[in-house]
Protein backbone atom coordinates (compact mmCIF):
# COMPACT_ATOMS: atom_id res chain seq x y z
CA UNK A 1 0.00 0.00 0.00
CA UNK A 2 1.69 3.35 -1.44
CA UNK A 3 0.63 5.99 0.86
CA UNK A 4 3.01 9.15 0.50
CA UNK A 5 1.88 11.76 -1.07
CA UNK A 6 -1.76 11.19 -0.61
CA UNK A 7 -2.93 14.48 0.86
CA UNK A 8 -5.06 15.73 3.79
CA UNK A 9 -7.82 16.42 2.07
CA UNK A 10 -8.83 13.10 1.07
CA UNK A 11 -7.68 11.79 4.93
CA UNK A 12 -10.45 13.89 5.87
CA UNK A 13 -12.83 11.85 4.02
CA UNK A 14 -11.54 8.50 5.11
CA UNK A 15 -13.65 8.64 8.54
CA UNK A 16 -16.85 10.00 6.80
CA UNK A 17 -16.59 6.67 4.58
CA UNK A 18 -15.73 4.45 7.58
CA UNK A 19 -18.97 5.97 9.43
CA UNK A 20 -21.20 5.08 6.21
CA UNK A 21 -19.72 2.08 5.62
CA UNK A 22 -20.43 0.89 8.70
CA UNK A 23 -23.84 2.43 8.94
CA UNK A 24 -23.99 0.15 5.46
CA UNK A 25 -23.05 -2.67 7.46
CA UNK A 26 -25.44 -2.54 10.27
CA UNK A 27 -28.35 -2.64 7.66
CA UNK A 28 -27.00 -5.34 6.07
CA UNK A 29 -26.02 -4.10 2.70
CA UNK A 30 -23.43 -6.51 1.40
CA UNK A 31 -22.36 -4.59 -1.60
CA UNK A 32 -22.48 -1.18 -3.07
CA UNK A 33 -21.61 0.62 -6.07
CA UNK A 34 -20.02 3.79 -6.19
CA UNK A 35 -23.04 5.72 -7.95
CA UNK A 36 -24.96 4.36 -4.86
CA UNK A 37 -22.81 5.17 -2.19
CA UNK A 38 -22.22 8.41 -4.57
CA UNK A 39 -26.25 9.09 -3.98
CA UNK A 40 -26.47 8.62 -0.33
CA UNK A 41 -22.81 10.73 0.91
CA UNK A 42 -23.40 13.36 -1.58
CA UNK A 43 -20.35 13.34 -3.71
CA UNK A 44 -19.63 12.17 -6.76
CA UNK A 45 -19.07 8.73 -7.63
CA UNK A 46 -15.81 9.87 -9.70
CA UNK A 47 -15.11 11.49 -6.20
CA UNK A 48 -15.03 8.64 -4.58
CA UNK A 49 -13.41 5.98 -6.85
CA UNK A 50 -10.26 8.55 -6.72
CA UNK A 51 -9.94 8.68 -2.96
CA UNK A 52 -10.39 4.55 -2.95
CA UNK A 53 -7.94 4.49 -5.72
CA UNK A 54 -5.14 6.45 -3.31
CA UNK A 55 -5.22 2.54 -1.59
CA UNK A 56 -5.31 0.44 -4.22
CA UNK A 57 -8.70 0.87 -5.23
CA UNK A 58 -11.09 -2.20 -2.40
CA UNK A 59 -12.32 -4.10 -5.16
CA UNK A 60 -14.17 -4.01 -9.04
CA UNK A 61 -16.12 -0.49 -10.27
CA UNK A 62 -19.06 -1.51 -12.11
CA UNK A 63 -19.69 -4.69 -9.44
CA UNK A 64 -19.30 -2.80 -7.00
CA UNK A 65 -17.91 -2.74 -2.98
CA UNK A 66 -17.75 -5.57 -0.49
CA UNK A 67 -19.35 -3.12 1.96
CA UNK A 68 -17.79 -5.44 5.59
CA UNK A 69 -14.51 -5.50 3.61
CA UNK A 70 -14.40 -2.01 2.61
CA UNK A 71 -15.31 -1.00 6.49
CA UNK A 72 -12.29 -3.45 7.65
CA UNK A 73 -9.96 -1.76 5.48
CA UNK A 74 -10.74 1.70 5.50
CA UNK A 75 -10.07 1.00 9.70
CA UNK A 76 -7.49 -0.54 9.22
CA UNK A 77 -5.67 2.40 7.35
CA UNK A 78 -6.97 4.58 9.33
CA UNK A 79 -5.38 2.81 12.29
CA UNK A 80 -8.41 1.72 14.38
CA UNK A 81 -7.19 -1.64 14.43
CA UNK A 82 -4.46 -0.44 16.90
CA UNK A 83 -4.99 0.10 20.80
CA UNK A 84 -4.34 3.99 21.64
CA UNK A 85 -4.06 5.01 24.81
CA UNK A 86 -4.54 8.35 25.64
CA UNK A 87 -4.54 10.95 29.12
CA UNK A 88 -6.55 14.08 29.28
CA UNK A 89 -4.76 17.46 30.12
CA UNK A 90 -7.37 19.79 32.00
CA UNK A 91 -10.06 17.82 33.67
CA UNK A 92 -12.74 20.78 33.49
CA UNK A 93 -16.19 20.74 32.08
CA UNK A 94 -14.94 20.07 28.59
CA UNK A 95 -12.63 17.38 29.21
CA UNK A 96 -14.88 15.47 31.93
CA UNK A 97 -17.09 15.46 28.79
CA UNK A 98 -14.72 14.19 26.30
CA UNK A 99 -13.75 11.36 28.78
CA UNK A 100 -17.37 10.13 29.47
CA UNK A 101 -18.34 10.03 25.38
CA UNK A 102 -15.23 8.51 24.47
CA UNK A 103 -15.62 5.90 27.05
CA UNK A 104 -19.24 5.34 25.93
CA UNK A 105 -18.63 4.68 22.16
CA UNK A 106 -14.92 2.95 22.51
CA UNK A 107 -13.42 2.39 18.99
CA UNK A 108 -9.78 1.45 20.35
CA UNK A 109 -9.31 5.11 22.21
CA UNK A 110 -9.14 4.54 25.66
CA UNK A 111 -7.88 6.94 28.57
CA UNK A 112 -6.09 5.72 30.97
CA UNK A 113 -5.45 9.15 33.19
CA UNK A 114 -6.33 12.71 33.65
CA UNK A 115 -4.08 15.74 34.85
CA UNK A 116 -5.15 19.05 36.25
CA UNK A 117 -3.91 22.23 37.67
CA UNK A 118 -6.74 22.08 40.72
CA UNK A 119 -5.31 20.46 43.87
CA UNK A 120 -9.54 19.52 44.69
CA UNK A 121 -9.40 17.30 41.77
CA UNK A 122 -6.55 14.79 42.84
CA UNK A 123 -7.78 11.57 43.55
CA UNK A 124 -11.22 11.79 41.93
CA UNK A 125 -12.19 9.82 38.98
CA UNK A 126 -14.32 10.75 36.01
CA UNK A 127 -16.03 7.59 34.35
CA UNK A 128 -12.91 5.66 36.44
CA UNK A 129 -10.15 7.54 35.21
CA UNK A 130 -7.92 8.85 37.73
CA UNK A 131 -7.28 12.63 38.17
CA UNK A 132 -3.59 12.99 38.71
CA UNK A 133 -1.08 16.25 39.21
CA UNK A 134 0.08 18.15 36.09
CA UNK A 135 3.96 17.20 37.49
CA UNK A 136 3.45 13.63 37.58
CA UNK A 137 2.40 13.56 33.77
CA UNK A 138 5.73 12.98 31.96
CA UNK A 139 6.18 9.74 34.37
CA UNK A 140 2.72 8.71 33.30
CA UNK A 141 3.31 9.19 29.67
CA UNK A 142 6.70 6.77 29.70
CA UNK A 143 5.49 4.28 31.99
CA UNK A 144 1.52 3.79 30.78
CA UNK A 145 3.01 3.96 27.06
CA UNK A 146 0.32 6.82 26.40
CA UNK A 147 0.07 7.76 22.47
CA UNK A 148 -2.09 10.52 22.11
CA UNK A 149 -2.70 14.09 24.86
CA UNK A 150 -5.84 15.67 24.67
CA UNK A 151 -5.62 18.62 25.80
CA UNK A 152 -8.53 20.68 27.05
CA UNK A 153 -6.82 23.87 28.62
CA UNK A 154 -6.65 27.79 28.28
CA UNK A 155 -4.91 28.90 25.14
CA UNK A 156 -1.23 30.31 27.64
CA UNK A 157 -1.53 26.86 29.07
CA UNK A 158 -1.46 24.73 26.30
CA UNK A 159 1.45 26.24 24.52
CA UNK A 160 3.19 25.81 27.81
CA UNK A 161 1.82 22.13 27.88
CA UNK A 162 2.54 21.33 24.52
CA UNK A 163 6.80 22.64 25.17
CA UNK A 164 6.69 19.64 27.83
CA UNK A 165 4.56 17.30 25.74
CA UNK A 166 7.19 17.58 22.95
CA UNK A 167 10.00 16.03 25.41
CA UNK A 168 7.80 12.79 26.16
CA UNK A 169 7.56 10.28 23.65
CA UNK A 170 4.15 11.22 23.19
CA UNK A 171 2.61 10.51 19.39
CA UNK A 172 0.07 12.92 19.06
CA UNK A 173 -2.22 15.82 20.54
CA UNK A 174 -5.93 16.60 19.78
CA UNK A 175 -5.97 19.71 20.72
CA UNK A 176 -9.34 21.90 21.58
CA UNK A 177 -7.41 24.96 22.80
CA UNK A 178 -8.06 28.11 21.18
CA UNK A 179 -4.58 27.96 19.45
CA UNK A 180 -2.68 26.45 16.58
CA UNK A 181 0.60 24.21 17.92
CA UNK A 182 4.12 24.17 17.24
CA UNK A 183 5.74 20.65 17.41
CA UNK A 184 8.31 18.45 16.05
CA UNK A 185 7.52 16.36 13.20
CA UNK A 186 7.13 13.35 14.92
CA UNK A 187 4.17 14.42 16.49
CA UNK A 188 0.92 15.04 14.90
CA UNK A 189 -1.39 17.42 15.99
CA UNK A 190 -5.66 17.51 15.14
CA UNK A 191 -7.12 20.63 16.77
CA UNK A 192 -10.64 21.08 17.25
CA UNK A 193 -11.66 24.46 17.17
CA UNK A 194 -15.48 25.18 18.42
CA UNK A 195 -15.09 28.82 18.10
CA UNK A 196 -14.00 28.73 14.58
CA UNK A 197 -16.61 26.11 13.85
CA UNK A 198 -19.41 28.32 15.58
CA UNK A 199 -17.97 31.38 13.27
CA UNK A 200 -18.22 29.60 9.97
CA UNK A 201 -22.00 29.31 11.11
CA UNK A 202 -22.45 32.65 11.72
CA UNK A 203 -21.18 33.80 8.60
CA UNK A 204 -23.34 31.22 6.28
CA UNK A 205 -26.12 32.53 8.57
CA UNK A 206 -25.31 36.05 7.30
CA UNK A 207 -24.65 35.24 3.83
CA UNK A 208 -27.98 33.59 3.65
CA UNK A 209 -29.49 36.75 5.02
CA UNK A 210 -27.87 38.62 2.52
CA UNK A 211 -28.99 36.58 -0.66
CA UNK A 212 -32.39 36.42 -0.18
CA UNK B 1 -19.09 43.41 -0.87
CA UNK B 2 -19.76 40.62 -3.42
CA UNK B 3 -19.61 37.59 -1.77
CA UNK B 4 -21.33 35.42 -3.92
CA UNK B 5 -18.94 32.35 -5.11
CA UNK B 6 -16.93 32.20 -2.28
CA UNK B 7 -15.93 28.73 -1.30
CA UNK B 8 -16.54 27.21 2.03
CA UNK B 9 -12.48 26.47 2.33
CA UNK B 10 -12.02 30.16 2.04
CA UNK B 11 -14.61 30.79 4.77
CA UNK B 12 -13.63 27.77 6.59
CA UNK B 13 -10.19 30.14 6.48
CA UNK B 14 -11.50 33.49 8.19
CA UNK B 15 -11.97 32.00 11.79
CA UNK B 16 -8.45 31.49 11.67
CA UNK B 17 -7.41 35.02 10.05
CA UNK B 18 -9.72 36.72 12.94
CA UNK B 19 -8.34 34.59 15.70
CA UNK B 20 -4.30 35.40 14.52
CA UNK B 21 -5.61 39.45 14.25
CA UNK B 22 -7.25 39.35 17.87
CA UNK B 23 -3.71 37.97 19.23
CA UNK B 24 -2.23 40.32 17.57
CA UNK B 25 -4.44 43.40 18.20
CA UNK B 26 -4.34 42.29 21.99
CA UNK B 27 -0.45 42.32 21.59
CA UNK B 28 -0.59 45.97 20.63
CA UNK B 29 0.52 45.46 16.95
CA UNK B 30 -1.33 48.57 14.99
CA UNK B 31 0.17 47.14 11.38
CA UNK B 32 0.96 43.90 9.86
CA UNK B 33 2.38 43.13 6.22
CA UNK B 34 1.02 39.66 4.26
CA UNK B 35 4.54 38.55 4.38
CA UNK B 36 4.58 38.63 8.20
CA UNK B 37 1.20 37.91 8.77
CA UNK B 38 2.19 34.50 6.63
CA UNK B 39 5.03 33.72 8.60
CA UNK B 40 3.05 33.71 11.91
CA UNK B 41 0.20 31.54 10.57
CA UNK B 42 2.14 29.55 8.24
CA UNK B 43 0.87 29.89 4.96
CA UNK B 44 2.12 31.38 1.80
CA UNK B 45 1.23 35.69 1.62
CA UNK B 46 -0.25 34.98 -1.58
CA UNK B 47 -3.11 32.97 -0.18
CA UNK B 48 -3.55 35.12 2.12
CA UNK B 49 -3.89 38.34 -0.12
CA UNK B 50 -6.20 36.02 -2.77
CA UNK B 51 -7.97 35.42 0.20
CA UNK B 52 -8.69 39.08 1.34
CA UNK B 53 -9.58 40.07 -2.23
CA UNK B 54 -12.52 37.67 -2.09
CA UNK B 55 -13.67 40.65 -0.05
CA UNK B 56 -12.19 43.57 -1.58
CA UNK B 57 -8.19 43.35 -0.41
CA UNK B 58 -8.71 45.43 3.45
CA UNK B 59 -6.10 48.14 2.22
CA UNK B 60 -2.97 48.13 0.93
CA UNK B 61 -0.59 45.44 -0.13
CA UNK B 62 3.26 46.44 0.57
CA UNK B 63 1.78 49.40 3.27
CA UNK B 64 0.64 46.23 5.35
CA UNK B 65 -2.88 46.10 6.40
CA UNK B 66 -4.57 48.42 10.00
CA UNK B 67 -4.51 45.17 12.35
CA UNK B 68 -7.57 46.56 14.13
CA UNK B 69 -9.33 47.32 11.02
CA UNK B 70 -8.93 43.60 9.13
CA UNK B 71 -10.04 42.64 12.71
CA UNK B 72 -13.37 44.37 13.04
CA UNK B 73 -13.57 43.46 9.20
CA UNK B 74 -13.24 40.10 9.28
CA UNK B 75 -15.47 40.05 12.49
CA UNK B 76 -18.43 41.46 10.01
CA UNK B 77 -18.08 39.08 7.65
CA UNK B 78 -18.62 36.15 10.14
CA UNK B 79 -21.48 38.06 11.66
CA UNK B 80 -20.04 38.39 14.58
CA UNK B 81 -21.37 42.21 15.53
CA UNK B 82 -24.71 40.44 15.51
CA UNK B 83 -26.42 38.66 18.65
CA UNK B 84 -27.23 34.92 17.97
CA UNK B 85 -29.43 33.22 20.33
CA UNK B 86 -29.38 29.40 20.77
CA UNK B 87 -30.74 26.33 22.44
CA UNK B 88 -29.11 23.69 23.82
CA UNK B 89 -31.28 20.30 22.29
CA UNK B 90 -29.29 17.16 24.67
CA UNK B 91 -28.52 18.18 28.37
CA UNK B 92 -25.61 15.15 28.63
CA UNK B 93 -22.05 15.86 28.96
CA UNK B 94 -20.99 17.21 26.26
CA UNK B 95 -24.04 19.88 25.87
CA UNK B 96 -23.08 21.01 29.34
CA UNK B 97 -20.02 21.47 28.45
CA UNK B 98 -20.58 23.42 25.97
CA UNK B 99 -23.20 25.49 27.54
CA UNK B 100 -20.38 26.60 30.11
CA UNK B 101 -17.76 27.01 27.53
CA UNK B 102 -19.47 29.06 25.38
CA UNK B 103 -20.99 31.47 28.25
CA UNK B 104 -17.33 31.99 29.40
CA UNK B 105 -16.11 32.66 26.57
CA UNK B 106 -19.04 35.33 25.16
CA UNK B 107 -18.78 36.37 21.37
CA UNK B 108 -21.86 37.26 20.20
CA UNK B 109 -23.51 33.62 20.89
CA UNK B 110 -25.78 33.03 23.95
CA UNK B 111 -27.41 29.86 25.02
CA UNK B 112 -31.18 30.88 26.02
CA UNK B 113 -32.39 27.61 26.83
CA UNK B 114 -31.58 23.39 26.92
CA UNK B 115 -34.22 20.37 25.83
CA UNK B 116 -33.66 17.28 26.81
CA UNK B 117 -35.78 13.89 27.07
CA UNK B 118 -35.01 13.47 30.75
CA UNK B 119 -37.78 14.63 33.03
CA UNK B 120 -35.37 14.61 36.12
CA UNK B 121 -33.67 17.53 34.71
CA UNK B 122 -37.06 19.71 33.66
CA UNK B 123 -36.60 23.03 35.71
CA UNK B 124 -33.15 22.28 36.63
CA UNK B 125 -30.56 25.26 35.13
CA UNK B 126 -27.02 24.47 33.46
CA UNK B 127 -24.76 28.06 34.07
CA UNK B 128 -28.14 29.62 34.44
CA UNK B 129 -29.66 28.11 31.10
CA UNK B 130 -33.00 26.72 31.97
CA UNK B 131 -33.59 22.96 30.98
CA UNK B 132 -37.26 22.61 29.59
CA UNK B 133 -38.92 19.20 28.31
CA UNK B 134 -38.64 18.86 24.44
CA UNK B 135 -41.84 19.41 23.57
CA UNK B 136 -41.21 23.02 24.46
CA UNK B 137 -38.73 23.62 21.94
CA UNK B 138 -40.57 24.68 18.69
CA UNK B 139 -42.72 27.34 20.84
CA UNK B 140 -39.48 28.38 22.68
CA UNK B 141 -37.94 28.83 19.08
CA UNK B 142 -40.54 30.80 18.45
CA UNK B 143 -41.37 33.03 20.66
CA UNK B 144 -37.40 33.92 21.75
CA UNK B 145 -36.30 34.39 17.61
CA UNK B 146 -33.93 31.34 18.96
CA UNK B 147 -31.15 31.21 15.49
CA UNK B 148 -28.86 28.58 16.10
CA UNK B 149 -30.01 24.81 17.55
CA UNK B 150 -27.07 23.09 18.85
CA UNK B 151 -27.88 19.48 18.72
CA UNK B 152 -25.80 16.40 21.30
CA UNK B 153 -27.90 14.02 21.01
CA UNK B 154 -26.99 10.34 19.60
CA UNK B 155 -27.46 9.98 16.20
CA UNK B 156 -31.45 8.82 15.80
CA UNK B 157 -32.72 11.28 17.76
CA UNK B 158 -30.62 13.67 15.86
CA UNK B 159 -32.29 12.89 12.70
CA UNK B 160 -36.02 12.94 14.48
CA UNK B 161 -35.15 16.23 15.88
CA UNK B 162 -33.62 17.83 12.56
CA UNK B 163 -36.98 16.85 11.20
CA UNK B 164 -38.81 18.65 13.72
CA UNK B 165 -36.12 21.44 13.42
CA UNK B 166 -37.24 22.03 9.87
CA UNK B 167 -40.51 23.03 10.47
CA UNK B 168 -39.53 25.81 13.01
CA UNK B 169 -37.61 29.41 11.97
CA UNK B 170 -34.43 28.32 12.91
CA UNK B 171 -31.46 29.58 10.84
CA UNK B 172 -28.65 27.34 11.98
CA UNK B 173 -27.94 24.04 13.24
CA UNK B 174 -24.69 23.16 15.43
CA UNK B 175 -24.56 19.57 14.96
CA UNK B 176 -22.58 17.00 17.30
CA UNK B 177 -24.26 14.50 16.32
CA UNK B 178 -22.48 11.39 14.60
CA UNK B 179 -24.87 11.76 11.65
CA UNK B 180 -24.51 14.61 8.63
CA UNK B 181 -28.12 16.06 9.06
CA UNK B 182 -30.23 16.33 5.59
CA UNK B 183 -31.84 19.98 5.41
CA UNK B 184 -33.66 22.53 3.41
CA UNK B 185 -31.18 25.28 1.77
CA UNK B 186 -32.57 27.99 4.29
CA UNK B 187 -30.97 26.06 7.33
CA UNK B 188 -27.11 26.39 7.48
CA UNK B 189 -25.58 23.25 9.08
CA UNK B 190 -21.51 23.02 10.66
CA UNK B 191 -20.94 19.68 12.09
CA UNK B 192 -18.44 18.97 14.80
CA UNK B 193 -17.41 15.17 14.61
CA UNK B 194 -15.14 14.65 16.90
CA UNK B 195 -14.81 10.91 16.51
CA UNK B 196 -14.07 11.78 12.19
CA UNK B 197 -11.28 14.33 14.27
CA UNK B 198 -9.78 11.44 16.12
CA UNK B 199 -9.94 8.60 13.40
CA UNK B 200 -7.52 11.56 11.00
CA UNK B 201 -5.27 11.43 14.05
CA UNK B 202 -5.25 7.48 14.28
CA UNK B 203 -4.20 7.79 10.19
CA UNK B 204 -1.22 10.25 10.90
CA UNK B 205 0.45 8.35 13.93
CA UNK B 206 0.05 5.52 11.60
CA UNK B 207 1.46 7.02 8.61
CA UNK B 208 4.19 8.39 10.58
CA UNK B 209 4.71 5.16 12.26
CA UNK B 210 5.34 3.27 8.96
CA UNK B 211 7.43 6.14 7.26
CA UNK B 212 10.33 6.44 9.77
Amino acid sequence: MEERGISQAVIGRLPRYYRYLGDLKNEGVERISSQELSRIMNVTASQIRQDFNNFGGFGQQGYGYNTSYLYEEIGKILGLDQQHDMILIGAGNLGQALVNYMNLKNRGFSFKGAFDISPSLYGKKIANVPIYPMDQMTGFIVENHIDIAVLTVPKAAAIEITQILTETPIKAIWNFAHVDLKVPDRIQVESVHLQDSLMKLSYNIRRHENES
